[in-house]
């Protein structure tokens, strides 16, 4: 027989998930309820008020996609384009990549726009790109890049695209509830992000807000949406209808909901200004902490996610020691590099409920005993 | 500032979810832990080995899907079909018509085999059409239709499509855990499943478990999977490593991975002969109340799923009245008819912990004071 999983205590300062409190899993434990249940409606109209605060938007489509961030991402796309158009993709790490990939899979054109790992997009690149590229319909871009930790300036490039008469697509999955996401004040058109990030939600569920503009640009397609499950034309009817009857779509994730309107009601408590400060002033103290280490940051100050830091590993210690030395003696999860970066980077998350100093000085203390080490056994 | 959320205590006696136990719940609110973590990756294993007994399979590529059963079929079809095959899909109700919609999204040709709602798919009809096409490549069809309560030939129509050397494609949504079902006897190629019907785990995720020839008629395609999300090639770098490295691919929705830990471990202590002995047990009991109290089902005798009920909204009765008095008085849910049925039948779903002989008669008591006023009041 099969036992009981036992989960371990973990200090999850990776990449994401982050660490979830109690509330929210209090939450998500309570008795699973149906999902076209008149209770349960209600719920998920305080869920998309609470989403709108987060996100700073007043967009009356915005509502949680039922899978992870990934898809959200795809949904976007697929929902924008159709076959022969062009799209421009600024990428800066893997999830631009990833953007890419998904525009040629919807049969358009991917227009790349790359930019060195670890920076934040360059403007005037796009810029260049958006002038010779008059038939483009839409520019993707990742306001916060989880596999490095910069941040880009997602306000100067949606201006740049208002001003082109394009659509934009931004993935802040590590952005929302961190730093400042201003999807109004921006004039973004497809905003997506993550519940495992710094919501400290669990994973599984994708805020997801869409302007009028690119409600209209949907409405407007001359062909079908190539997914039925992100066709917003259908999934609409469940998740839009304000009091009036919703139709079946598909069952939503009852108790992960119930878990995600904690944790935005949870931030709304808090605050977005004192939480974005929360995670500013952990960042700082981390940062200290770290330079007394000698570890260096991958990414220059000003273009910093407070809630990811990616710091090089270095010479002669060995990557995946270390994160398992502190998995396995400390309980402190930490991220590995991606792509690129594999073997090369650490990435240290401060994110949501994780963001609290005395984690800061936990993983200090961790990270100095386990490198003094390291070092040691290098020589 | 927004309340709590507090979640009614409800007996579910509808078409999903279905009541989830205290120990389920417990096991989703264990604290959250990285997707990445040795814990986890061992869990999953477990996972995929509970999955491959709860299926009769021992299909390596046994996996839960991260979202809800619908994009579980998307998953199938999209991975299955390039643009310009042919699909044969046997409709007996709302989830065979998605299908088919699906298909078209894939540029493919479908082939619709309707039969009337309410019966088991006409298997004469089924060899007629796949004698008539031998161009296809795909049989679709729904074990256990959710909107109906209707169980078809599923291994009659895997022996057919075998036969005719073309794949098949299993919906058991409402099937897993209540009825039989052998994947490897049968010899389905893809099979899905949803969580929250007869596992009695919080909607969310989607057992999926592909076969060899599947797995191969994935890596003979000549066109790229046209979902980045849900393309095979990509989603088993994460979910099929079998102790060696795995690639990430997205954040998997952990918590619920948890619940779905626990109810699949819950079922194989049960035993799965028991299981379907408990739904068969409730059903009979069920049946002879309902005709105790002059309602008639939808579904003959042989071809009725125990763990959903069809019966007809009797002459003079309103539907939504009733449903919303045994809600709002009685604290049971019981379905709507979808499509057709809407407002002509009512659903009743013995599903995994609902299916108690307790529900059944609290049910039944609950009917009779309803519907003995409802009665009343159309008089």
């Amino acid at each position: 027989m099969t036992d009981i999983f036992k989960a371990p205590e973990r200090l999850l300062m990776g990449p994401g998930p982050s660490n979830t409190s109690a509330a929210v899993l209090a939450a998500t434990a309570q008795p699973t309820i149906g999902h076209l249940d008149p209770d349960f409606q209600r719920m998920m109209e305080e869920v998309k008020d609470l989403m709108r605060y987060a996100m700073q938007t007043e967009n009356p489509v915005t509502f949680p996609i039922s899978a992870p961030a990934s898809l959200a991402m795809e949904a976007g796309l697929v929902n924008l384009l159709e076959p022969g158009d062009t799209a421009i993709i600024a990428q800066n790490g893997v999830f631009g990549g990833r953007m890419a990939d998904i525009v040629e899979r919807c049969g358009a054109k991917c227009v790349l726009v790359e930019t060195d790992w670890g920076k934040p997009i360059d403007l005037d690149k796009v810029a260049e790109t958006i002038k010779a590229h008059p038939e483009a319909k839409l520019l993707g871009f990742v306001h916060a890049e989880t596999s490095t930790g910069a941040e880009s300036d997602a306000a100067a490039l949606c201006q740049m695209a208002q001003e082109a008469g394009i659509l934009t697509l931004m993935d802040t999955v590590t952005g929302l509830g961190g730093v400042p996401v201003r999807v109004d004040d921006w004039g973004v058109d497809i905003t997506y992000s993550g519940t495992q990030k710094c919501l400290s939600v669990p994973p599984g569920l994708a805020p997801f807000s869409v302007s009028q503009r690119a409600i209209e640009a949907v409405q407007a397609r001359t062909t079908k949406v190539q997914s039925w499950f992100t066709d917003l034309n259908l999934v609409l009817g469940y998740w839009s209808g304000g009091g009036g009857a919703r139709s079946y779509h598909h069952t939503a994730p009852v108790n992960a909901l119930y878990g995600m309107h904690e944790g935005l009601r949870l931030l709304k408590e808090e605050g977005l200004e004192a939480a974005w400060e929360r995670h500013a002033r952990c960042h700082r103290r981390l940062a200290v902490g770290l330079q007394g280490l000698g570890l260096e940051f991958v990414v220059d100050a000003p273009h910093r996610l407070p809630q990811l830091n990616s710091v090089w590993v270095p010479e002669g210690v060995d990557d995946a020691t270390v994160r398992g030395t502190l998995l396995n003696e400390h309980g402190i999860e930490v991220g590995a590099g991606l792509g690129p970066f594999a073997g090369q980077v650490w990435r240290i998350g401060l994110m949501g409920d994780t963001a609290r100093e005395d984690n800061v000085d936990r993983l200090l203390s961790a990270l100095s005993v386990v490198l003094g080490r390291g070092l040691k056994a290098a020589e």
